[in-house]
């Protein structure tokens, strides 16, 4: 009846929100299987009712399972999905590491679940600002055409995962002590310089690549063109770290090529799945990241005709992007994965 | 061989700052006079090396006065400004009272210094988001031409004075304790509704108007128009308050008539009086608003071709907008009417 499902970086920010995920959506799970590095290998955590055992992350761990999560970073997917396809497993991965690969879908299931049906096993997970603002460009495509899309996010410290969490929280307890804050994570880790981000933002996610646009840049153009199969779509990004836990948030300037009034988008935008319309401003009402963590909408408000072109839309986004920006899209992946019988 | 000043809103974020640039730039100030509301009357303040007391603003106070700088909010420019004029004084406005006025100049020293010739008593300082944008679409334009403008705002705190910084402040102790943050000045004091700014953001800067827009977005776009003479410039803009403490940042996507490659638009940059060009992604340059609060230029990095239109450029901006954004500005316009003998 049902899947034998495992999750890859089930201690992870964005696999213990798979872990949430497939218990509160009540997946269709067999025998789950938790894995980890070795380093965590040997530890519980709960599942439902059960207490399961970590085990560590090896090619062997697959043998058996249907449906694979990868939350564990691009180099354990590398490593370790062409192992769980071969044991049969069909490998969700939230990973930046096959989305570009011509013969691995990269799915969004309200957006393009059709690509599901050509998966050889692997199926990627988009980018998370990338999954936040497709949900809210599809409806507009659909209706009106994609001229030219501009950018620019509020990323949430959660994107870089739970150290970069604890980070913001500790150079806020030493900003109210009068010490220096300390940087190790942010902006990315492995690299030589660290800033604060505690009442300060950081223009920089992800590492530089071609013409001075970071690696967060590219994803968001690049996996928004795979994703409508649209090679050639206008479209440019500034990715910028902001000092907010979770959720993250987009300004969204869209040219359409048919001219749609205020009113129209945001009928569109309320009808299409996924996304809720936040937008009073007679009553202040749009959305904000301190009171959407946890939800698995994409919320759109400060929708406005913007004149500056013939058919100029502004829109302002925000989602919690561990939920629909990674572990809920991952699992919504699996649920129609099941339901087209594709697994 | 000096002038006689007046500081209007002496008390104030921007009219501390006022005082203090007048000391460090040797402004050639003959006597000084603090004005504040009757609160304040009577409490003392240096200056130099002087301690002056505070005086309540009247239509009298401004006997004798030979430049006014007005940074106490709207109502009260509206009210004395006129007066300050009558007495003999040329004024300095902070606030938006005037900015629109045909018959005001609007004046960013460095962008637009002629207007001050045809000043008839008030010359208007612009918008703090403005002045940081327009400085650095002056050789942009001056090179190229401008044929659209669409930026993103992440403004401080301090852009709604004293109070919300506390605000901030106040609500990062209440988030370490464990207590519901208290919220009573952003986004608008006046409005019904305040949201917590710690680890949030809030789309909504000043009132709603027109089309869904701000009166911060408004400012930003009909400000920029006039300053650069240009009625019809497409520009829109999306203004948003960010948990830092001070220090504007904006993303700026511009369309040029001319191509610019990034090397020319770094030079005009680095060139141009009152901008610092930061700019190395291989030592992960860029600039950041908690290492420029305090600093007089406006801040340019992130600087790319944008390849979704023929002659586009994304840039990243910050500047401190108490400074360049406000007092510095004003004091500029000062400096400048002095060397052009118009004061």
């Amino acid at each position: 009846m049902g899947y034998n499902v495992a999750i890859v970086g089930a201690t992870g920010v964005v696999g213990q929100e798979l872990i949430t995920l497939l218990e509160q959506r009540k997946f269709p799970v067999d025998k789950i299987k938790l894995l980890a590095s070795a380093r965590s290998a040997g530890k519980t955590m709960e599942f439902g009712q059960q207490t399961v055992e970590i085990e560590e992350a090896t090619t062997e761990a697959f043998a058996g399972i249907d449906i694979a999560f990868f939350a564990a970073g691009g180099s354990i997917s590398a490593a370790l999905a062409p192992a769980a396809v071969e044991h049969g497993a069909v490998v969700i991965d939230n990973t930046s590491n096959f989305r570009l690969e011509p013969d691995v879908p990269l799915v969004i299931p309200e957006v393009n679940s059709d690509d599901l049906t050509w998966h050889k096993g692997i199926i990627a997970n988009p980018n998370c600002s990338t999954i936040i603002m497709a949900v809210v460009l599809a409806p507009i495509y659909q209706a009106a055409g994609l001229k030219r899309v501009v950018t620019s996010t509020y990323q949430a410290v959660s994107g870089a995962g739970a150290a970069a969490m604890t980070e913001l929280d500790q150079q806020v307890r030493e900003y109210l002590d009068g010490t220096q804050p300390t940087a190790q994570v942010l902006p990315v880790a492995s690299l030589p310089r660290h800033y604060q981000i505690a009442f300060n933002l950081i223009p920089q996610i992800d590492v530089f690549e071609d013409g001075g646009y970071t690696k967060e840049e590219w994803k968001m153009i690049k996996e928004t063109r795979k994703i409508f199969h649209l090679p050639e779509l206008p479209i440019t990004a500034t990715t910028v770290r902001v000092p907010v836990f979770r959720c993250h948030s987009l300004s969204l300037n869209i040219e359409t090529e048919k001219k749609l009034t205020v009113s129209e988008a945001r009928e569109l935008l309320s009808t299409y799945p996924g996304i809720s319309v936040i937008d009073e401003p007679a009553s202040q009402s749009y959305p904000m990241p301190s009171v959407l963590s946890g939800t698995d909408d994409v919320y759109v408000g400060r929708i406005r005709e913007d004149d500056s072109v013939a058919c100029g839309l502004n829109l302002w986004v925000v989602a919690d992007q561990i939920r629909k920006g990674a572990a809920l899209n991952s699992v919504q992946i699996g649920e129609e994965l099941i339901r087209r019988g594709l697994v």
